[in-house]
């Protein structure tokens, strides 16, 4: 993949990038940035898999009550996820937590990372595997277009389009 | 997507996720503690748009130079990256950066993290794209079977398998 015009001079930075620095104008920054750090991507793999309780959620996840409740705020913050209530037979109301369209639309960005690592770091031998319920096949991202042409990295090219008139 | 088994309870921890915590048997968080902070992912972006050499990274990037050359030493370690000495004319040899195909195999984690970025943090209008050097397509990331099927999210389970008898 190559990159056709280049990006400007950017001023020297030590810090890590955040929104308004790196992020800007880049989606792969600003998804990263959005999300935060390892434990909201962790938080977000149990949802998937469909542990949805606070208590379940800190007993897979084995984290503080205190981050695991700091970094649900940041998921509902960001429209990933909302708490939603439930009641159990002779208990007090709680609040449960349901992915939202925009968080299911990051499987891809899960299952991706969970490709790569299923191949470099365990050698094939799966832990999690994603199925296809209709034919039981296991579920991979894939590069394609639109028509359906499968894509190989060294026939891709990567073009930097111009902001919108809003300076966004 | 829900999931069948649960694991194991785990002790309590309030530290982010490393390499035998988290990380095991969970190619997600893996993946994510492997590559390290967003530095390591921007500078990951720059090979794959075709951005090689150590002085042009520091300029795209807007980096310090002991913070570059340590994720790219990171990159290198990990296996994605490797350095290839080059020489100008009249100038002394130097080193420029290359994905492995360890590291080509992080295009679909790329593409995928643009994606949600281009459709949540930029109502679309995508700063960059990637385009099908054959049909001009943009290229995007699909959840597909094997035989060629696409999944939707809610079409979807997660198995957890065994793990392979040698404990990894």
């Amino acid at each position: 993949m190559a990159q056709t015009p280049t990006r400007s001079d950017a001023p020297a930075r030590t810090d890590p990038p955040a929104r308004g620095t790196l992020a800007d104008r880049c989606s792969i920054a600003g998804t990263l940035t959005a999300l935060g750090d390892t434990w909201s991507i962790m938080v977000l793999r149990e949802l998937f898999f469909g542990v949805h309780r606070f208590n379940d959620l800190q007993r897979d996840l084995g984290v503080s009550r205190s981050v695991l409740s700091n970094r649900l705020g940041r998921l509902v913050d960001l429209g990933v996820a909302r708490a939603v209530p439930y009641q159990d037979p002779g208990e007090r109301s709680r609040l449960e937590y349901r992915l939202t369209r925009k968080g299911v639309d990051l499987l891809p960005v899960m299952l991706s990372l969970m490709d790569w690592g299923d191949r470099y770091l365990y050698d094939g031998d799966a832990p999690v595997t994603v199925h296809d319920r209709t034919t039981d096949e296991q579920v991979r991202v894939e590069m394609r277009t639109p028509s359906g042409r499968r894509v190989e990295p060294n026939e891709m090219d990567a073009r930097v389009n111009a902001p919108a008139a809003d300076g966004r």
